[in-house]
């Protein structure tokens, strides 16, 4: 007979623990649901400094105004108001590749970087490590993740302020160290000054965390859960997505076909 | 031209706000993830008290174990791992009616037995008005929403800890003293006596805390997404989707079709 | 020890069965699409004829253009664009109660009319109960689902061609009759000519397809997911989703909070 | 302003046209969902043989039992039976690389082989080509995309149909001459013989008729909602999901938690 072993929640007729500890007694009131959350994915209870580090990420990460994931769920509880589910799981599934995926591709692109390796000393240790790196994403004709911002051009101001909370709580670990020395030695290599953005400060403190790479980009959901149903709120207060849906609607024009051709 | 007001996430090439603050200086480091979810959903920022019970709401529901919703995300990622997103959504999307439902039925009932009317002044007022409504409900041959437990039958543990919670916060509102006084008087309607689930008591809670009735599922979906990492994260190390479907799968018996004939 | 009957697919080492028959010899190549799925959802072979009817409703229900749906595929995909399933899947998300949901609606009101009753003999007898129908919904302040339609006000094309082709077919049944006697009796009652919609003419005919009434809509997500690919396509080529997006972003306005009050 | 061009749905009051047709009088009752399916994806009108294949992949493709997708689809309606949408797009969402993935990367694979070569004249070409390809997977340490299969070890039944009616439709074109000639030679590279399986051979054909490349796994999607709606028929009258539920809940084990310590 299989057994499913799982040291996530369980219950009996009269007890429910969670991660082995009581629930009821021990988990509400007790414990903060950043907390809480950075303790379900490592299944080990976070230090106070790691929860704020977390809790900053996720704050970086909730809300980016009107983003296509927030049009997508307004749009969708628009058509489906009977499913609030339906309309964030629509939302949760625009954070991919593009959008919040830096996040996760950051954290995992600074740990190949540094896996195996021993680390830098130094701020220079740091540099020259940043240099081949960033030498050698050129040579391979690929973008280091985490670099570039379409209107932060200037600087996205998440970056210090994740740098200098990590700092406060002695959290300034390797993957955060090589991340600003990309940003220190780049324009060395690219010949430009590009900010390091807010979605790859995050991936690098996240790895720094110690939190599963493999999931990085489940943070980003869990942050951007909190804000789509910020969204939703204000849609049932001041709903703008019917005028977005019409905006596009009054403007189609109808045009021929045009047949697909394959490529040889 | 439309315009698209929103007091959300807002950023220009120097700043980014969120909720009309500076988002680096003022909410990195300085809110925490269940506070800002608050402040998200209603524009205005809780007291600590508020978020004290609404952070004890979400880890009461963040997750139980193997739920459908738990098997779900872990059988959509052994189908597709390329996707973290997907994975959560289909979680997600789990969240209707039967399972979390609870919390919002139960939020919106307690809301509607309370609309206009004028609140009782003690215990025995809100006793009166427990009978009153579960001798309705009986009546039209309707359930009471977070009354009954399939496992907890002899109590709910999660259900005097939210209360207790809720009363050393000074949040002890009119809906859970209306669910409270329905936990004390069902039993001489119903003849038999039922637990106060956690579920029912979360929407109680929740409704307490002033939050958007038409969004409480919204708050059992946010803190399940926190679940469904962890269980994604267990699955990751100690895998069981593979075996759950074998099990299934193993023991498939080919019977032939069955058609169907409407009613009618 | 569970096992778990089915009369769908099924395979063992050397065969793979479908529905009872093999799948390789007696469906692949014998058994067009449409036909397919209705055999599926009711497990038995559909008529020509039945297939006809059912395939003019999955065309008719295809693809309408911008709508919600549509761009909610096309911004996912803008988003995630290494997600196929999950741009179909938020597309498929908002295919709720408000748009789509008509069709299901149309079909169980009508059933729902016609249940347990004797079916009129002539046109004057459905005509009369018609009456009664649109006369108790109006009483009732209820709409009767599949009446107006906010651009073909004078008359949808799809009603009147779907009606033809399932006189054509012999397939023109109780539900049918009843959508087009209130098509013609509602003027007396509501004081204006409403047209019957094509989401309700084919609620109507899968009604008298003898489809299972709780999955109606998910005849329109199927056809909805094939007019959502041919979304993708386009967007593939001839992308308007960023587009879509910009016209937001670029106008969105930053408005102070405007804290939520809930209702007494 | 902008304009947002489309050749797909349009209506004006009185006209709805799908693809440059009148949609009632062109489309409705005279074109098949597979036609009708593969001409929303092309924006060409496919020739009766290309749709004999298509919707031979389709069948081929619909539904495979209880497999992970079909089971996330039974259990989310069994959790949330509301809303159905919900249930097929959870469904969908397991439809990615590892079940139904590889009929588009076998697709995308032969024709990345096949792409500015010239094709082979004979037999003997085309497994010269093969063995040239399959040597080269061989020596990346890659495996061949649709090849092999964990039931029919022996020999997929699908794969020998499928390309017998691509031949009577005389559409057996340059993918799945490449693929049987992969069938053919890979043992003296391999050795050992692995059947092509159905999901690859789909991906080859689907490659042959010029279908768009990046959405072959939308195909597999689009057949799959038809089976998903077969197996909530059956979840409906013939209930399983709550004794899968139940098979894995009562036998869960708690463990005690098993800390997250990240790689070096």
């Amino acid at each position: 007979m299989n057994e499913y072993p799982t040291a996530l929640g369980a219950s009996s007729r009269d007890a429910i623990t969670l991660l082995g500890h009581d629930l009821a007694r021990d988990v509400m009131g007790e414990v903060g649901f950043g907390e809480l959350a950075f303790w379900l994915a490592t299944q080990r209870r976070p230090e106070p400094g790691e929860v704020r580090v977390f809790e900053a990420v996720l704050a970086a990460l909730a809300d980016h105004g009107f983003t296509p994931t927030a049009m997508v769920t307004r749009l969708t509880y628009l058509s489906a108001p009977d499913s609030v589910q339906g309309a964030l799981a629509a939302g949760l599934l625009g954070t991919g590749s593009r959008f919040l995926g830096v996040t996760e591709d950051t954290g995992r692109f600074l740990h190949d970087v540094l896996a195996g390796g021993r680390l830098p000393m130094d701020d220079a240790g740091w540099d020259a490590l940043a240099l081949r790196t960033v030498t050698a994403q050129r040579a391979d004709g690929r973008f280091v993740p985490g670099l570039g911002h379409h209107v932060h051009k200037d600087g996205d101001p998440r970056t210090p302020r994740l740098m200098q909370i990590a700092r406060e709580e002695g959290l300034f670990g390797p993957h955060l160290q090589l991340f600003a020395a990309i940003g220190r030695v780049h324009p060395q290599v690219l010949g430009k000054t590009l900010p390091l953005n807010g979605a790859g400060v995050c991936g690098a403190a996240l790895a720094d965390l110690g939190l599963p790479l493999p999931l990085l980009r489940g943070f980003a959901l869990l942050a951007r859960t909190a804000g789509l149903i910020g969204q939703l709120a204000e849609e049932l207060r001041h709903p703008v997505a019917n005028e977005i849906f019409l905006s596009v609607d009054l403007h189609n024009r109808s045009v021929p076909p045009d047949p697909w051709i394959p490529e040889a």
